[in-house]
């Protein structure tokens, strides 16, 4: 138990207003929807809940202040919090790194009669947008600080918050940020921005992230969509597309590009050994996806090899001529796909760019002409080492409210953890809220609020040992 | 010189302000838009013209009589006009085929400025979806006979008229249509809806159409978009899509399904003469649709040999995935792409369907399960002989009005001519007043005013001449 926990039950109904708050305002990094508004709405949380705040612009960074006057700033603001602790003022300093930006909430029929932005709370889940990633683990570091406050008029160790709004879009401004703030952010660890609680309940405490590149491929055909029975002299784009997007991976998914993998360094003992010891349901995660088996019919560690290291190349984006009902018969103009690729520690996001546009031109593709390869994101892939200090109070609070814990080598998935620990050199470990099930990125996103619960309790937690290890 | 010529160049605010009025209904039939309300406006224009019309609905056909009371049709109504020459009611019969009917009009911010639907004149241009393909021809054909009849009193030769509303999606119900209305139908030669006159203003007598094959393949992955970073583990419907179509066409563009050209004849040493003979602008084609080269670099009558007689393998339309601005790192539930085919004589669509399914399972796709092969629209190819005696006066009046003529074996598009030829049994000749240039299917469609002229006075001709072959 931490010391808030009966003041964390009492006050749910404000922990859940509060997150409905900020899930009634849709802010889409990627429209660039609401963000400024949405910045507003976390400082003002941070503000009644005791704690320091302000928002930092982008025209205030160094690099940026012979912006002239009236021009508007590409990236969103970030909301920078901080308690200093009253008993402990020179003793650790935490750092809460979180996102107030969502992703789209399209295809919007798939939201089952709920308003992607609604918030509407139902049996013991929070549905909208945004309820679990990231606005859900958000409200919870938040209220753990507020509810210490509260109790015992100060916060066991000092306490920063990090809270940008592009993490959906890959965080393309964080770097500038961190950069300019490095002093203002130091810390001693960085409690990541989420974390997984598997099916039986036991949460994942994460060591790593995967990088990614982010690009567009846009073929070039006739100067607008013509007839289709020009197919037969015209060179339709969609094609180019195909044959192109068709060299860069085997049907076993293995990316065909040269010296794509000449980075990639093997899992040591270590890291293979927690491997190992990590449980990972497949049937549940084949279930919670509707899938019947993995890409290669994947099983049992090599699962788990794949899915904290290995490279991918994903299709997010297909897009070309005709999208109504019914037939058209066009050729189109133009033809385009989005693709991500998935990165592991030592890729680096500029130069794999290099090669997938190396490997194009190889193939016959004119990149000037006729595909164009657009550079939409980057970020580099994070690994902590098994043994950092760091780890300790999170493990310790992890066991004392869950009762276990299970440690991952690497998520999956990405985030700008490489530019925390090559700029702020803070190791960063993921803990929080989140379960697979909560469809974060899909139509129905939800929390469980015994989970959200939990997790302020956690967050307590962690606060109070910091100081001890 | 036609008999009206005169009345013709006086009424030309008249023609201009009944296209507009046309064009003015926007009646895409891909999503079922205003259909009923423009075969109205048709009628009511033939009405008149003095022309006896009637509008027949899909559930007065013999074999819907039986369909409950209050159904809705699926199919939009056939306009039907008739006029029996008074000097000559025994003597041939002339059937003018059009539709009223019309393509999507996105992408709508190409339109420069223009509505797609205003029927905007500018200079020696209207413009609109529809201005040429197929309102701007039909308008042509149903004043030639108002002005004869305002003239004259009469007709030279028996009119009639079949206008459908399905042209533009491949015509689904009009066989149920001919068959009906056989008898009705009857006639001697039918003018098809459409026809082109070149860079030099020789209008272009066209014998044949391919036939075509629409379908749509539809990957199925996750039960719902997912997290990208599970693109390591699941497989990704879209890169399924993409090296299925890539079995189907090889990069020169062939069509690389088993047997798909087993049908497929030669051109006859007769066809061939007039092929050749056939002027080309290749330079011309190039600069409106704004490409460097043809597909394969074919050039000359290798040019011609595959407009005329070439199977194709087209792709208009590709879906899957984010479609908005930015990145959204998901993994689709779902990829779409729907292919037109399009076929030559004796290749039956039916056929050639089962060929692709046939094809995707012997290639590793579970078309039950794993990949959707939706038929949407099937038509035959149709080619008339050279030598048949209807074209005489269709060749005579071309010579008369625009002093040349070109004879094409077929055109490249697709139509329904190939059921006018197996049920009603009568020859169908291409002559218009189209140019490439006119955008058909693209934005800023347009037709220019003074071929709507003369091609009024060219209908007019024919039906001069139809009686004294």
């Amino acid at each position: 138990m931490s010391k808030i926990d009966d003041l964390v039950d009492a006050e749910m109904s404000n922990v859940v207003s509060d997150l409905q708050a900020l899930i009634r305002q849709p802010s889409v990094s990627a429209r660039k929807q609401r963000l400024v508004e949405c910045a507003n709405l976390v400082a003002k949380i941070m503000e009644v809940a005791g704690i320091e705040n302000e928002i930092l612009y982008q025209h205030q960074l160094d690099n940026k202040k012979e912006q002239r006057e009236g021009e508007v700033d590409d990236a969103p603001p970030i909301v920078y919090g901080e308690y200093k602790s009253k008993s402990n003022p020179n003793g650790r300093t935490i750092l809460f790194y979180n996102h107030y930006d969502v992703q789209p909430e399209d295809p919007l029929d798939l939201w089952e009669g709920k308003d992607a932005f609604s918030g509407k709370v139902e049996g013991n889940y929070i549905f909208g947008r945004g309820s679990a990633d990231d606005k859900g683990e958000l409200i919870t570091r938040i209220k753990a600080v507020e509810y210490y406050l509260k109790k015992t008029g100060d916060v066991p160790c000092n306490v920063k918050f990090v809270v940008e709004g592009e993490e959906e879009v890959g965080s393309p401004h964080l770097k500038d940020y961190l950069i300019n703030y490095q002093t203002k952010f130091r810390c001693d660890g960085v409690i990541w921005e989420s974390g997984f609680i598997d099916a039986k309940g036991i949460p994942i405490i994460s060591l790593g992230q995967k990088g990614i590149l982010c690009v567009e491929l846009i073929t070039k055909g006739p100067c607008r969509d013509v007839h289709s029975s020009l197919a037969v002299l015209i060179e339709n784009p969609a094609w180019r597309l195909i044959t192109a997007l068709n060299t860069i991976r085997s049907v076993t998914g293995e990316i065909l590009i040269k010296d794509w993998y000449k980075e990639v360094r093997a899992f040591t003992d270590e890291e293979l050994a927690v491997l190992e010891n990590e449980p990972f349901n497949e049937d549940e995660l084949k279930k919670v996806y509707g899938v019947q088996k993995f890409l290669n019919n994947a099983k049992g560690i090599a699962v788990k090899i794949a899915f904290a290291g290995s490279p991918t190349c994903n299709i997010s984006s297909l897009i070309s001529g005709y999208s109504g009902e019914g037939s058209k018969t066009v050729l189109p103009a133009t033809a385009r796909a989005k693709l991500d690729f998935r990165l592991v520690p030592e890729m680096d996001p500029e130069r794999q760019m290099h090669r997938l546009t190396k490997h194009l031109r190889e193939h016959g593709y004119n990149t000037e002409q006729e595909i164009e390869v657009k550079f939409l994101s980057g970020e580099g892939a994070a690994r902590v080492p098994i043994s950092i200090p760091f780890l300790k109070p999170v493990k310790e609070a992890a066991l004392e409210i869950y009762g276990d814990f299970i440690i991952s080598v690497s998520s999956a998935g990405t985030g700008p953890m490489y530019y925390f620990q090559k700029i702020l050199g803070a190791p960063c470990v993921c803990i929080g809220g989140s379960e697979l099930s909560n469809k974060s990125h899909s139509p129905n996103e939800s929390m469980r609020l015994d989970l959200l619960n939990k997790t302020i309790k956690c967050m307590a937690k962690i606060l109070e040992k910091t100081n001890t290890y």
